[in-house]
């Protein structure tokens, strides 16, 4: 299996609900940095996985609905608590709807599975991974 | 599949037995980084893998069992490598029973595999991986 | 001359007022990962810049007064832009004092100066540096 | 499962051809770090997946027959794009064929699989992964 | 004294002419990171070393007049190695004078140093610094 | 004022005396990742801060008096804690010595000076730095 990664970065503000989150209920923010990991089992016939200039403009534009916003009041949100993992998911389904309308060009269809990984400090991060 | 990690580290001395080992074979010691990946298919009804705060304590808890040690005089370790390898399914093994005894509370039932990796330099590194 | 470094993190909310800060004027957040070094001639009466448990026990201490925090309703910071920059002068400031009053003991008080940086993405990163 | 992982690295010129790769059809290089991940379901009798020493030898001689190319000149890449997914199965190659001829000892003959990553900067890496 | 550093990159080839440089006189290439590090002893009225964008615009803006290139064939290093340390200053007086022309806005007119830090592998790396 | 730094890194076993150290005063251990970094005010007529064939190789030379060792057992430490802070003096020393004695070659007698940077874990690293 071949993969090729991109890594980008976005800074958001959100509160959690729960008393799980203990101080992190409060308003606070984080800097994510996002790696994602584009699979397929053979190489496109330029010798590549995806063509990384349009993988990296894709992630960038995925991640500019969501820099520099407080996700409390983004009304795609509502009621959810806006977690590490859950923001990888969201992340994947946006850029896995991406790739299957063809915004990647027609080689990404080639593109078996997708990882999103974000960190959110050197000492937690989260992913989510799947089929396309 | 959603994934949570998290990272702590700890250091110790040894030694090993083998002529493999060259001069490792003389008592010498390791800063170990850890990162310990959390993997489930669903999110659980907070919207996470598992609380990270219980998650890092756990983890925590585990090393402390193993820091500033000379595992050489460990009870435990009579008799064996005390390897990147072996101390990656070491701590696997001391979180997977923490997990089944509901020491991460009942949510992290649903964790379906764990992930434990050492890293002891820059240029290498093991891990552990298995299902619970 | 001597230095001694620890790293700790946190997390908040804040905006910025100005022009010059274009998207980043709206509420957002962000991880600063803080690199605190001690600097000193010469070792202390142990063989250290400083002791390294309580040195990271007040760094730790003067990050829990900003942690998980939405720095535009800290009555510290009103009318002030919470820069990256304005942020390490801050901590430098709290941590200054801090030796001054001796909360790092007393073979504390032979710290030269100090320098804090925070890093607030892969590719930024702000520092304050100055005598004690 | 077990791992064991080296790092090293080379630095290489090279061009690509095809529209795709925009200002990098134009003679350049890239400096790869190479993670290379050893993969089995036991440990040998040492306690290990394999000789670290070894196998850091043999990613370094593997490498050594790449190191300060210009891949454009070199026979065995005439008329293929050297990007970095392939230049990670191209050393995933070799180090199967060195593994399969014995290279790596004896106890290397129980590696189950074997992952090859490319680092090409701080924002973009490719790897390729398989059975042996 | 207040510092804010940028950091990104760039990937060339080149050779190197001298015994000294061993393997390297054969043309090779290299990923260069690149951290460029503003110092002032005041911020600026918006609280700022220096408006972070127009630094990344800038840096980005200097480091494109070498990305992709093969610098063997550059008019400006005939003669000359283009090692990481020449390499440094090179970028250090290409961004002194476009502080010095107003490029980077009147208000980084008061940035009093400069020191840019090219990292070609994850165990070398070069530096020039001055005042400006 | 130009700089050349390298990296390499060394595992050893040793304990501390005093309370201060708290659980380290019992027999461990560390894994310390070092950088050296050599500056001079001008580059020799190669180009260059010092050659980093024989600079690295100095390096690993004084770091093989140290790796693989308990330090509690070394005649030059007897009687002294062996911190990051005493370490990297000491690394430091050893580099001066050989310096001066030439065996960085004559070109390496306009270096100016040295700093010595150990990291003994993710958040805590110490140095020593000075003139020639």
């Amino acid at each position: 299996m071949y993969s090729l990664s991109v890594r980008d970065h976005f800074m958001i503000a959100h509160s959690f609900r729960g008393e799980l989150f203990g101080p992190a209920q409060k308003l606070h923010g984080a800097t994510y940095v996002v790696d994602v990991t584009f699979s397929r089992p053979e190489l496109d016939d330029d010798g590549v996985v995806v063509d990384i200039g349009q993988a990296s403009d894709q992630v960038t534009s995925v991640l500019a609905s969501l820099r520099y916003r407080n996700l409390d009041e983004e009304p795609a949100f509502v009621g959810k608590n806006t977690t590490t993992e859950f923001l990888a998911r969201e992340i994947f389904d946006r850029l896995a709807r991406a790739i299957h309308d063809g915004e990647l060009g027609e080689g990404a269809r080639g593109i078996a599975s997708l990882r999103v990984t974000l960190k959110e400090s050197p000492v937690a991060w989260g992913s989510y991974e799947g089929q396309l």
